[in-house]
């Protein structure tokens, strides 16, 4: 019934119940089990937005947005079924201003499409998640990836975001001056809500003009806590890295059978200097001197774009490395710690994988303090699932403990409401509140974060 | 009544009644009509605070948060009596970090005791709104200043607040972690609500290394409009300034009046960059070739600290000069535009001032597309305060009008409640939703930001 009723009011074009769509948008990257949505949607306007909003109103049937898919804690899982809003059709620009180092987009433009748009500018949006995602979904998860480490995260991108709420109000949260004081932060509110307080339909964003210079280079340590101590040194020196990441040795020799390297197999730092020419040339070499005080081996630099790809190549290919492994699923922890407790909290992820018995690797953007587990396990031996989850399960609460986060970058979805009570405490019983405020009905997103059941 | 439980609970010594503190307590450094509280209380822990919030609920009476009274839009002002709750001696530090570069302190302190602190491990809170503010007020009101074009705002700096909400719930908005993708982000929410929606009674804050080396320039421009042009020319050039700061020709005249100055009677830009040695001199060098082709005038550089201080000094007497015309009152806008915008927001803003035909200067920190008027008037002379008000009116209209806001620092207080409606639209019902929902009872902080009756 309300499936005929958006045919009537959007167009048959823009609905589907084809089973490949429903599939399509049933799951995301993640091993969250797959729920198909009754119905997809893709609105190609605001007002079609407010059009499905107003039919699951009248037929209080749940209402989930998709962007790219590219998820990793099941946001997208329609697990109520209802209406999936598909966001692809809203790809465009609606206003870019050079000048104002701003633009605003539709949800369902990628990074790697706005890059390819502003970089001829000049400009970029730096942030990197690794997946080719939309804007959409990035700022709805608060995504942030290998450059946080400079510009911070989706959320701190932001100048405005129009929504279209629950009860079908569209409010815009902000303005397109680079700072103000008015008002409620409500900008900060909606990023990171993961579709559960209105939908985005328009973002502006913050642009940053691209470094007139790069530079990668890489080395290796003897253990991971190793190359945290290193990390944390590079970052206490006032050194601004546009990326550092750590790969462990387990991830390095999955990544040379996957992609045919012949990397060291042992724990290594990924590095990425950029700015003015003579500003990256003393950086690097002073991260070479710290790094070589420390006892770090295989240091190599690379300074054209192509060798500097290459020396990076590895890293970027490191989760399909793993997700590649025939048959076996995969997992993992995206916890984020005060810089001083990330030795320790590394230590005791390899513990927790060691004695778990499974397949898996560490890798992350030490420079915030946030790491990943990833973890292989065979869905069809039972126990191998409980065992992959427990070492997620235990690396969370110790990063809560130390006065981190169960997660970094991928946001709640699924897969970290059992941490919300633990990590925010009385601010939870807020947080429904608030949820309750703006869709008392529950129909945005319904069963994600927390539940309000 | 109220007041005797206040003494019986929290003891005499943090309860005054004192006519002094009533007066010291009952205004900003704003024009606002002052309205001294009921009783002024000084709590020494959270657990006063607690206490005072729960005296406040039994006898429904509003509470008023109180800094360092150096706001400017009347935030502090109690205007429906009731208690003002003095954080002064709640100035300590409650953890340093050296190593993570963060730190929790009592909102009490002041940003001047905090920088004297961290200074001394190469740290520093870069935010600097010109007075001595808390820390507590800083946040409240998402205060900035000259250092925001490089480093945001207050609100930029936080990683957890600990706020006493109306209904005596303690919660925690963060964690200590650098980025966190965990539920709603309650910390944008308090930060900028003016003590409207709780009271924060700590604060965990990024710190940032001290820069290694800093120069100053200064030069100047026939109109103001030039010296937006100009200012819009270094941010586009990557330039990363740590300030630039413009003072119009009429504030110049004013300052060297006040303070026995010989500073060229024009239009001026004021700068700072910050880093290393040799990305700081190419920054001067590249800084100085755009001025000189835009045409400025007066480049003068000043390497060593104490030149760089008397250089300047003029800057930072700016707000005195005008404040101290003897018998006048001040006022002044504070918005903030897209760059694209701002030479004609100026431009505006001297011709609204023009009209007025009151004394008025602009200055600002035009980096960000934010400046202020200042403008002087006679409080005795009926109409003048009419036609002082009306500049700021027209101009944060148009300013808004442009994509920009109201207030760019100062927050809405009383000043800018007007504004709320036409910048905010719709969100406005959602932001008095969120008051309505964390105060049902309008004890906190009555009649501020918007009326919620």
């Amino acid at each position: 019934m309300f499936i005929q009723q958006l045919i009537e009011r959007l167009g048959s074009d823009k609905v589907s119940q084809n089973e490949t769509e429903l599939f399509r948008h049933s799951k995301d990257e993640s091993f969250h089990e797959a729920v198909e949505p009754d119905v997809v949607c893709f609105p190609v306007s605001r007002e079609d937005v407010e059009v499905i909003m107003k039919v699951a109103r009248e037929y209080k049937v749940p209402v989930t947005a998709f962007g790219a898919g590219s998820g990793l804690e099941g946001q997208v899982v329609p697990i109520k079924k209802g209406i999936s809003v598909n966001f692809e059709k809203m790809n465009t620009v609606v206003k870019f201003s050079p000048e104002d180092l701003t633009i605003t987009v539709q949800p369902g433009m990628t990074r790697l499409q706005l890059n390819k748009l502003v970089n001829r500018h000049g400009l970029m949006f730096p942030i990197d998640p690794g997946a080719d995602a939309t804007i959409g979904g990035m700022v709805a998860t608060n995504a942030s990836g290998t450059t946080a480490v400079r510009y911070g995260s989706t959320r701190d991108q932001l100048l405005d975001l129009e929504v279209v709420l629950a009860n079908g109000t569209v409010i815009h949260t902000g303005s397109h001056a680079k700072k103000s004081s008015s008002g409620y932060h409500l900008t900060g509110l909606f990023a990171g809500s993961e579709g559960t307080l209105g939908i985005i339909t328009e973002i502006t964003l913050r642009l940053h003009g691209i470094p007139e210079h790069t530079v990668a280079a890489k080395c290796t340590f003897d253990t991971p806590k190793a190359c945290a101590e290193a990390a944390k040194a590079i970052l206490q020196s006032g050194i601004s890295v546009m990326r550092i990441e750590l790969v462990d040795a387990e991830s390095i020799s999955q990544v040379n059978a996957y992609g045919g390297y012949t990397l060291p197999i042992k724990h290594s730092l990924f590095f990425e200097f950029a700015g003015t020419m003579s500003a990256v040339e003393e950086e690097v070499s002073l991260a070479e001197q710290l790094m070589r005080e420390l006892g770090c081996e295989n240091w190599d630099v690379a300074r054209d774009s192509k060798e500097r790809m290459e020396l990076w190549k590895a890293r970027h290919e490191m989760a399909y490395a793993y997700r590649h492994i025939k048959g076996m699923a995969i997992t993992g922890a995206d916890v984020c710690v005060p810089i001083s407790r990330l030795p320790e909290l590394i230590d005791y992820a390899r513990e927790l994988i060691h004695e778990s018995g499974l397949i898996g690797g560490i890798l992350g953007h030490v420079g915030d303090g946030n790491f990943h587990t990833l973890i292989v396990f065979d869905p069809k031996i039972p126990g191998e699932q409980e065992k992959a989850e427990y070492t997620n399960e235990a690396l969370a609460i110790r990063a809560i403990e130390v006065g981190g986060t169960c997660t970094g970058e991928h946001g709640v979805g699924l897969g970290k409401m059992k941490f919300q009570e633990i990590e925010h405490g009385e601010a939870v019983v807020i947080m429904k509140q608030i949820k309750q405020l703006l869709d008392p009905e529950g129909l945005l997103n319904p069963g994600k974060i927390f539940t309000t059941d």
